[in-house]
């Protein structure tokens, strides 16, 4: 409930607008395609710019890339300055940004293979001072440590990372990794991130919780290039989750319009074809499925952020599994999650203040704002149950 | 190299016997089906003492049950006396006995859903304390608990065990119940003991490790209904599981002579058919792959027992797993592990002292009797590499 005063002065029968102009909920999503529009290097600037424009009108969280073997391909070199400007121009919009990852076996730096594994460990803990502190105020977000449960027993190919998991152990390289994020950055929130859905999951969090290690929230990845997951499945992973009592990111969610991967695929990046194709079958199929999705994160109270891997068709594995067509025409998922985004679960709505200039209405939690006779004020809900907020507009 | 004496004179150019009479090796066997003979109260004594002499011809560890809803189905009133007098008779044949398990949330007492969790946790381990204690000397090794990777999202049914390492977690679960048996008997070997070969065992064996609980040695169950691993697996899993520096146990190997069980089964027990004979092609193919697997085993150095669930058919799950079939009769199976662990690991040859007194001779690790001319002495091999001993036959 709202009580409305203008410059002290009660607002009783008048005619009062509330609009919600951000969810606090984190609809995520990866930001990887606008570095070249925020760096001014674009080749296609207005096609960036309808496409900021789209992301804009779902998505209120940016996840970034800090593979470190594209960020430091040659040692010495980072990406730096691309990344803090491609960051920069997100928080600009007023979307937080998250980096991801800060260690991980895949796609890591070729260069750590010729250290001993002391140096490899050095390099890492320095590679994760030098990001933290660098982007911190842009980027207080970070996946600081990628699928530690197959990282030491990751067998496609040889790499320093895999390496040092192997030789010291699970929970001490989390330890190392989230101690040199937690010292270079102490007021970011960060993640511990894996795909694997299973008991090891749960085990490992099990193992670096009793371990002292304080993880701020749990990142689960949800690729279901393979289908849907369902309700049930989703509901019983996040109970299982839940319990740790962290908040719970689901950090990397595909759905695609096309064909379902096959069910016998073990690693997604053993798919391989040729092309792709979103199908106006699998673009209804993907839309219906991206509600419930949603619908069912947003039920669950641990549920903080969701975010969705591509906007467009055509990232990863070359996969049908945006919300826009390769061509940049928006699939009716977009329409869908827009409406559950800013209609639904948003608010936009005009009223009379009561006789004691009281207004109540019911939102989801975000930031507000109210608008009378041209006044207008910003206000924040926050909190679970009812709020009681007094506001003055000026 | 052994320098031989007797009475303090050399032997030089006697016939020597030198004779392994125990393996270091636990060549250990399930001894669940002589409780009754040891109890005095079997049906058929001349069946039981048969199977007890083939069980000798192959085994030197046994295996006794102690689940929870059968040990004590009424609480306060454990079948202590009977598998003491088990336990005893096996002693008294010269092998070492371990019981299993002293956690489990299978075949668990149900009256514990009756307690809530801070009782079930006390009636644990007062359980753990009275059988480790009470069966100290008879049984110095123990399967502390089992499968925990599982223990608390196990949903078959409810039971206390699973609602309270759900309630607490798997490592302070781990820690509750190595602590009890700990302090019940300090020289007890205490094993962790899990069917999971994943990364999920992994995780909770590294997250045990570094809370700094201490285990004794890793039991791996190995039940191969669904058909032998083959080397390459089963040397893949003791690379994997050796990385902890620890002993390992293969605790519960079945390798059926009969039909394989589907691969799409996941939890075996829900294997459940009318017969599953026995099969001349499948004896034949048991036989090898039995060969296969226990040279597999003593050719890791950390591999210090394996553990035959079930000598003879129609055990668990009513399958042909047994070196003997339902009638009593020995398989191939049962004369290849013989002619291995008796002949060609075994040790029993006559050789004629050299001019210094001096026997030479490879053995395995184990006890070992030498004779010469009705004087005998036993003499021990224990350490890699080589060893002279002077023993003096008296």
């Amino acid at each position: 409930m709202l009580s409305l005063t203008a410059a002290g002065e009660s607002l009783a029968g008048r005619e009062v607008r509330i609009e919600q102009v951000r969810h606090k909920f984190l609809f995520g999503c990866t930001g990887f395609e606008f570095e070249a529009y925020a760096n001014g290097d674009s080749t296609d600037p207005d096609r960036d710019e309808r496409l900021a424009a789209r992301w804009d009108g779902l998505f209120n969280f940016a996840t970034l890339p800090f593979y470190w073997g594209r960020f430091e391909p040659e040692r010495g070199n980072p990406a730096t300055e691309r990344l803090l400007r491609t960051a920069r121009w997100f928080a600009e919009r007023g979307h937080p940004v998250k980096g991801h990852p800060l260690a991980w076996h895949t796609v890591t730096a070729d260069w750590l293979l010729d250290l001993d594994n002391a140096d490899i460990a050095a390099a890492q803990v320095a590679r994760i001072e030098r990001e933290v502190s660098g982007f911190a105020g842009v980027i207080d977000m970070w996946d600081v440590i990628n699928e530690v449960v197959i990282m030491p027993i990751f067998d496609k190919y040889d790499n320093g990372i895999t390496r040092l998991c192997r030789d010291i152990g699970r929970i001490p390289m989390v330890r190392m990794v989230f101690d040199a994020a937690r010292e270079a950055n102490p007021n970011a929130v960060l993640l511990l991130n894996d795909f694997d859905m299973s008991a090891a999951y749960e085990c490992l969090i099990e193992g670096v919780l009793e371990a002292g290690i304080r993880i701020d929230a749990l990142g689960l990845q949800s690729h279901m290039h393979q289908g849907y997951w369902g309700e049930e499945k989703t509901l019983a992973i996040l109970d299982r989750f839940a319990r740790y009592g962290l908040p719970i990111h689901f950090t990397e969610t595909t759905i695609v319009s096309g064909e379902i991967m096959p069910a016998e695929i073990v690693d997604l990046n053993d798919h391989q074809v040729d092309s792709w194709p979103t199908t106006p079958e699998g673009e209804a199929r993907q839309a219906d499925e991206i509600e419930r999705h949603y619908r069912t994160l947003l039920s669950h109270p641990s549920v903080e952020a969701a975010t969705y891997w591509g906007m467009s068709d055509g990232g990863w594995l070359g996969a049908p599994g945006g919300f826009l067509r390769a061509d940049g025409t928006p699939k009716p998922s977009f329409d869908r999650l827009h409406a559950l985004v800013n209609e639904e679960w948003g608010t936009d709505e005009t009223t009379i203040a009561d006789d004691a200039g009281r207004v109540r209405f019911n939102g989801f939690h975000g930031d507000y704002r109210v608008t009378c006779e041209g006044r207008t004020a910003g206000f924040t809900l926050d909190g679970p149950g009812e709020a009681i907020l007094s506001v003055d507009l000026s």
